[in-house]
């Protein structure tokens, strides 16, 4: 990995915590909703939670399994011995998906703050004195 | 586009406003650093606050502009002619940086209340009658 200026101090917006693995749109649905549900959600409830296709949400589970951040079995769900897949969350995918959320949330105070104070705003303010 | 049921109710982690051109990392880096300043910076200024190389800086800023949401323009810094890229975000990139932020935010709120309170607290609760 490249070692680019990278303190808080020389790069403030470069993020580097938004983990590519958590960041990507479907797998950020993903792990939110098996973060919600640490008991394990079966593939059905993930398509619909996410409102993902089929061909998609498997995908994505298996970037995610191979990345050693989802734990996929399977379970019967009738007597005929039908099974359905089920995903759940693993200790070290929710480690990562914290520290992810650290860095997310810095993103929503910087842009929060550039939309509460803009430039603009502390310009006027340095230019019209208070009472003028 | 596609429609699937993506009311709050029916996909409430779909984050369908998680606007894929805004949502890529350096994007997103050069985006926040154009909200926080919104009089414009310095291809060299992006640079260095975004921690991203000649070429990816280029190259994202294209897409940026193509899409409408930033400004290119040039600026002379030297008697001699010699000109750098400037960059500022454009109203309409504002507006929609700010509705990708409102899901964010929303992403945010909910990965925090699944780590505040976890399926597991609110069985346990429920197993364990106050005063037990």
């Amino acid at each position: 990995m490249k070692t680019p200026k990278n303190s808080a101090t020389a790069a403030p917006f470069a993020y580097e915590g938004l983990d590519r693995v958590i960041h990507e749109r479907a797998r950020l649905s993903i792990l939110t909703s098996l973060m919600t549900h640490p008991h394990g959600l079966s593939f059905l409830e993930l398509k619909q939670m996410c409102a993902l296709t089929d061909g998609n949400l498997a995908r994505h589970l298996q970037v995610l399994e191979e990345d050693g951040m989802v734990k996929l079995g399977k379970e019967e769900i009738s007597a005929g011995g039908r099974v359905q897949t089920t995903a759940r969350i693993t200790p070290a995918g929710r480690k990562r998906f914290l520290e992810y959320l650290t860095t997310l949330e810095q993103v929503v105070r910087d842009a929060a703050a550039a939309v509460e104070t803009p430039d603009e705003d502390l310009l006027q303010r340095k230019l019209a004195p208070q009472g003028a």
